[in-house]
């Protein structure tokens, strides 16, 4: 059912039909990456004033379709792993994403044809750009979620049996670690416990592949993605509603056409605690009418689940966004506050993540909830 | 003073005058590596078993003099770090010494032209040659210590300008880190914290060189001093004195020729802690008539300082070696009993670990002494 034709990954061939990159679109594509965050990801603002700086020096990088990409293209991931309330203290430059780069290539002898990002969400999704524009080289259209997740081994790279290690990660003073771990949990933890002990937050770049493992595990069209939602919104705000061009948007794409205003209310108690290194908690939205339920939505750094009176209306790895009831500005689970009025959308994610196998890393039970995944259309139409 | 032609490092230039290893020199081997352990160094009992196994397979490596090496040949070491206690029970094998390897050479992009102990002490001492052996590539007669010490950075490439990273380490599950640290001292921290958390013994291979490096601060002919000595001892055994013969062919040396009986008598205390994950403590060595002084040994993992009476009679870079009365077999501090008789040996070190360079990071002052180096030589004079 999942993997009918029609959800099937039916993306433009074509580079020359991709939007391209401009100066003037970081702030779309800052703000579409905060949508695919769901809450986590990091700060988008960060990360766009880092493109700011790159763009203006080297220019806009190339998007490509992983289909461009030769079998045998070596393709590395360009991340930041750490805890976001650091980021914001210690600025991340690009610096130590590159040293992460530049060790791992030169560990397994072959640059870099291309970046690609790991997480579309957040901080995450607007690095690789940067890196790619100092490179002179192509930016991948994809990510291995189609959104953002807390932890290195929740990507499709490894769900399709990609290995996290080897892979390395740097801090600002050049120094860098080359891992190679027994399994991908493994490789978790050591990247994890470096990144505490490097300064709490650092440069990473894991599962290299090549242009033919990323052809068979990416989530693809999920850069372009983000902009469409980035330019989508932008334009709704000066011409109409941002939840209409916004929904007209998604409606348009692959396959987050399943998407939904679950909710319209006011954020009436937040709880937030940090464990673990993750931000967990929950936020409980009250309706207009004091005849309506509220909503309850979960969070481990990403929004996981959103529930009605104990029903669920939508769960990981379907994506639950909190936007600004005016401006349709996606809000981070650090960034919500008492008293805002907001509107929570469900959104469909790529088919590639709800397959049996994706799920066991990625579903409803992979972060402890006693409930099997069900789509959002029919969440929707059971509703 | 110290480095007069006389002393410097004239050695035997040409590789057929080396002794040649044979499966019959092991227990030689393994005898002479303890005696420069000077009480440190590991079990050479658990080395000369893997170098059974790995010889009788392999065949025995070829030892070449540094001179033999071309300039822009690489050059790797191999060691194993952790603590001596952790090895007798995890035994060693040396596939994670070839982990360690393998994975720097290929960070590095250039495999070795021969293998380097870094020290010449205990089972480090044997580990290169069984690597070598099983590589079929020479091993270098040369070390960075001329004997064995705690820490990393306490080597001769250090003190001469050679980084200690990238380096490798890896354990028994194939797993490794290759490692870039800012300075030498953050590589010993790493290497030592990941000794710990990869299961407290490691395989390790770090100060990668070229030939041109190891020339200019190896100390030299180590290897094949480690086989005389042990060669010395078994042959005193059955046609003599083991100490008259031992003593014959330290004299006949290139610069561990400044060697005397420091003391002859029984153990009468040894306090013995570990601390930091090093063997720290002292022995206290009755002589033979009561009017005599006792002598004080301080120990951290290796003996540093023999002492009469408060007055110091041999320290630290100088070798003090503690000898079973009879058969002069080589105690470890591991190995100090009560009632022990014994023999204590001071031995002039190597000209290029007395430089004042040298010095502050090999001498007395670096272990916490509050006095400075004096050769053995001069301090016998006095005495």
């Amino acid at each position: 059912m999942l993997d009918s034709p029609k959800n099937m990954q039916n993306v433009v061939k074509n580079n020359n039909l991709l939007p391209q990159l401009s100066l003037d679109d970081l702030e779309n594509m800052a703000r579409g990456a905060a949508f695919l965050g769901t809450g986590g990801g990091g700060d988008p603002y960060l990360g766009r004033l880092i493109m700011q700086h790159i763009f203006a020096k080297y220019g806009t990088p190339k998007l490509i379709n992983v289909e461009a990409l030769k079998d045998d293209d070596p393709v590395y991931i360009a991340a930041m792993m750490g805890a976001p309330s650091v980021m914001v203290e210690k600025i991340t430059g690009v610096n130590e994403v590159e040293t992460a780069i530049s060790a791992l290539e030169q560990h397994l002898g072959r640059p870099a044809a291309a970046i690609m990002p790991a997480e579309i969400g957040g901080m995450n999704a607007l690095l690789p750009l940067a890196i790619a524009a100092k490179r002179g080289i192509p930016v991948i259209d994809a990510d291995g979620m189609g959104r953002a997740f807390p932890e290195l081994q929740m990507v499709t790279f490894a769900v399709y049996g990609i290995p996290t290690s080897p892979f390395a990660v740097a801090n600002e003073h050049g120094e860098y670690h080359v891992i190679k771990a027994r399994d991908n949990k493994a490789s978790e933890n050591a990247a994890r416990q470096l990144a505490i002990q490097m300064g709490a937050s650092v440069g990473l770049s894991c599962y290299p592949m090549l242009g033919a493992d990323a052809k068979r595990t990416a989530v693809r069209g999920t850069v372009s993605l983000a902009l469409g939602i980035g330019r989508a919104i932008t334009e709704g705000r000066t011409n109409g509603d941002p939840f209409v061009t916004l929904q007209t948007y998604l409606h348009s794409t692959d396959y987050y056409n399943q998407c939904k205003l679950l909710y319209s209310g006011k954020i009436a108690d937040v709880s937030r605690k940090v464990d673990k290194g993750f931000t967990v908690g929950k936020c409980i939205i009250t309706g207009e009418s004091s005849a309506e339920n509220n909503l309850e939505i979960i969070f481990q750094n990403e929004h996981l689940r959103a529930s009605l009176n104990g029903q669920t209306i939508c769960i990981v790895p379907d994506l639950i966004c909190i936007l600004d009831a005016e401006s349709a500005e996606p809000i981070t689970t650090e960034g919500l506050r008492y008293g805002q009025r907001v509107k929570v959308m469900g959104v469909s994610c790529a088919p590639i993540m709800r397959r049996s196998k994706a799920l066991q890393t990625l579903g409803p039970r992979a972060f402890g909830f006693d409930e099997d995944f069900v789509p959002i259309e029919d969440l929707i139409e059971s509703h």
